[in-house]
């Protein structure tokens, strides 16, 4: 039996002095109000037990870590045929490099990078016109929480500033790797990104991911149980920017991170976990958060590996 | 004394068989109708002779042709600062890549590929919010011909399909190197691409780089001595793609080259020549306009080396 | 109670047709002759059973599977100083690639492209002048087999015909990222990837990463259970060329192949498993032993995901 | 009239307080020695005048200048057949960068980073057996100075500690483009880059490229009219590292430079002139010998353009 209660307020513990060493994400103008001492933690586990610590019902911008759920409709949506149009492949450069992209004549190593987030979000938009609404509906009941809205103030800071990623989308659409205007890519794209969702509400969302691809309170099959396998795949080679390799070897589970300072990690057919702390470190993920994933692994003993 | 109108008929019989071979551009919708049979050149001396042959008195759209003149106006406005936004070096890479500008943040090569004209075009715009009236002025200043304008359609041709120029200016000004916004810049770009002129009239616009920077016919300083050689030197290293190279060992003058292809060319104290013939060779300069200068150089067996 | 022999001989059966599919290596004269219809697979648990199959017991050139057990003498050697040498994240390029080294000054990616594994045999020199002899040691230990030894004939006409892992010793060394002379680095990482062992001998010597860093017949600690997670997270992340997140989502297993075609894969506190094959797909990796990794993940239900 | 001594006196003072600004190569050890406050430059004229001002008569090692003079040498041998092996083209990267040859398949992009010397050094190899006396043999041909020889401890130390070029000769080797072993190219290439000659001699040397591809003194045809423009256009283009522009920029003369700081520049039909001052600039360049061209063709009122 593992003490989940002894063991966050260990964690807990253990990162306060690390809150203070991060960077709050200030490229992006509205992110960068938000005070570095916040730190949330919640743990779902498959047999149905909640434990949480710290600000875990407090929303936050989950920016990036929605590209784990965007991935999952397109998947729904188009299968396999996905693959044509993005890679699974590590990038082994910035996430918001171009230079892959024109050197792989605009195929996208993978979904978690921006320019294969952006294909997916295309893919998603020539699916569904109303594509933001599309979204917000689907992580609604990926996490069972009504409650979930975008946070418009953020997604318009990112549009106004977004111009590397508004230089990915023309080049992607250049290569003819997107179907819908780029304007329209971006605009879907920033709204994603700016959804706002607490601890308890991410790790909820996963929990179809630690399930085998089901809701585990009614069973709905969201994905097939090789389907939840191949997103878990993505989020351990490609999950966490520029640092997958570290990520796996201090924390070992897949997991996906993003700038706002979330990340969300997967014990299959244990847990879902999501940690959010907005300092971040040099590879731009929560350094506290990281911290908080690697005594998690170590405290219970709990890895894929 | 050179034969230049002997000359001139021997180049134009020897180039007939060329003009099929080439590829006339069609990334540019409009640029795709015009006839692979076109030929025409002009040689203007400083010694006021204009000799002409073939199609020299036709319009054509000059596109990169027109970033020489584009440079001498920011040497004009910001003198030795525009150094600052743009460097002076062959990019050794395809003209409208964005590798190199992600590894040197966002600097530009030189003001000859797309990326450093688009940082040339904005420096225009700040001095000048209606730039494209500004352009224009200017380029009939310098060729004297009043009946210069842009070819609106080509330019809408361009905006509606140049998604990689489109990419360009967000990346530029993701790093800042942009003042003005990336979809004003681009307007601006487009239409000084599609200028219309004639060989003819592209000739004498070239004249002050063949004059030491001043106009043969009323004497008006443009660029200070130092300026125009300034001028013809990146011309020599930067002006024809990524084959610089080859034209300076096949033609050995200082040329700057666009897709249109129009190639201008100039022989210090001597002549200013343009050649036009819409078949471009692999690299994207006109495949007889080269041959042609190439053998211009050869008959008068004049260059610069 | 998972049926292991009856599940190795349904993979044999569906692999037959995949044998003449493959293409075997032929860069190294010596591994050209291998016939492509070879194929075993070995499957040592940790309760202590061997399950085999084909041409299990066979011996056969392991190439970069031995990069795993170098790495593990370089950790047990250098700890974590290492990783001021070398990186632990995805290269997103070629095995083989130098354009990454350039870029990052000479360290490389990660221990398992091959950059990475001269650095780790630079170190292991500088510890053992008789670095050849200390590798088959230590893998001999791992295995508990003595009758493992290099190939000669294979070492040697990788020597000769070895010019790029020679620019990638020197461009390494004039990095300042190599203590030895590049010669003799070349001679000892020749040596280590001529090993010839048998699908048995590679999943016994892969049992100590199944078994949290002790070897399971005695005990003996080789790495803490700490670091034989980092190397199966190194594994899981780099161990597979340039389609780590290929083999993650079809497999589901921390893997470290080689050209010869065998591939190591560990399912943590289960079993260790060895296959081979000769016949490669695009990545490089045996193109009928990912399928029978891919199955047996499948039979099983078990993998890290 | 142009008055040389007068100009030459000028350009003496205005260099003295730039000797100790630039820094003198020290990756090989022997060139660390010299005082970096020798400076010589000698003009020799087509009309068969030679001017001299400081230390012209000292012999220094002439490093990459020496390449212009092994171009010629295999023009001579294999005419435009070179051209299949090694390009034209600036490179847009450092002289010693390996990225351009593994995106181009091992083809160096001219004849003048040391990846293309290399090439051209094995062509040489290739019909000279003894390259390294043919190559001495030569530049005392084009110089008329039998006094020439290499300097064994400059080669002696660039050998030793040139792992970076070993670097690019295996990995042209790797791309089949070397046809003898890595290693005697090395040795030919080390003694070619420690010829040791002073600033009259090389400018002697390059007489033939100022006089159409004839030795001034017996009208011996060295290359052909076109083949000697074709060398002039490379030094243009790619002669000077990664500052063609520049060069071409402020001084407006074909050249080529060594890291010895001696420079090579050809006014075609008037003369040739050789620089030397140690201290390079950060482009590795000799700054005073930059400045002092430049100089030189704004005191004469001539260049190229």
């Amino acid at each position: 039996m593992i003490d989940y209660p002894g063991i966050l307020a260990e964690i807990y513990d253990a990162v306060q002095p690390l809150l203070a060493q991060g960077k709050v994400a200030d490229y992006i103008p509205e992110l960068a109000h938000i005070s570095p001492d916040k730190f949330g933690m919640a743990v779902q586990t498959v047999g149905g037990e909640l434990y949480c610590i710290g600000d875990a019902a407090e929303k936050f911008s989950v920016q990036s870590v929605s590209k784990a759920f965007t991935l999952t409709m397109a998947m729904r949506l188009e299968g396999d045929a996905i693959w044509r149009r993005v890679g699974r492949e590590p990038s082994g450069t910035a996430f918001n490099s171009l230079v892959q992209l024109e050197y792989e004549n605009g195929i996208p190593r993978n979904p978690f990078i921006n320019a294969g987030a952006l294909v997916v979000m295309d893919m998603i938009l020539s699916h569904y016109p109303d594509a933001k609404q599309a979204v917000l509906d689907f992580v609604r009941l990926l996490s069972g929480s009504e409650g979930i809205g975008f946070d418009t103030a953020v997604a318009q800071s990112e549009k106004s500033t977004g111009y590397r990623n508004a230089a990915l989308a023309y080049f992607l659409k250049s290569f003819g790797n997107l179907q819908n205007h780029p304007e329209e890519v971006l605009d879907a794209y920033f709204h994603h990104c700016s959804l706002a969702m607490s601890c308890v509400e991410v790790a909820q969302a996963g929990m179809f991911l630690a399930n085998d691809g089901r809701l585990p309170w009614d069973g709905q099959v969201i994905l097939s149980r090789s389907q939840a396998k191949y997103v878990k795949a993505l989020m351990q080679t490609c999950g966490t920017y520029d640092a997958v390799g570290d990520f796996a070897y201090r924390v070992g589970l897949p997991g996906k991170s993003g700038v706002g300072g979330g990340i969300l990690a997967i014990m299959p057919d244990v847990f879902s976990v999501c940690v959010w702390s907005p300092g971040l470190n040099a590879q731009g993920n929560s350094l506290a958060g990281t911290k908080a994933l690697e005594l998690l692994t170590t405290l219970t003993a709990i890895s894929i590996f």
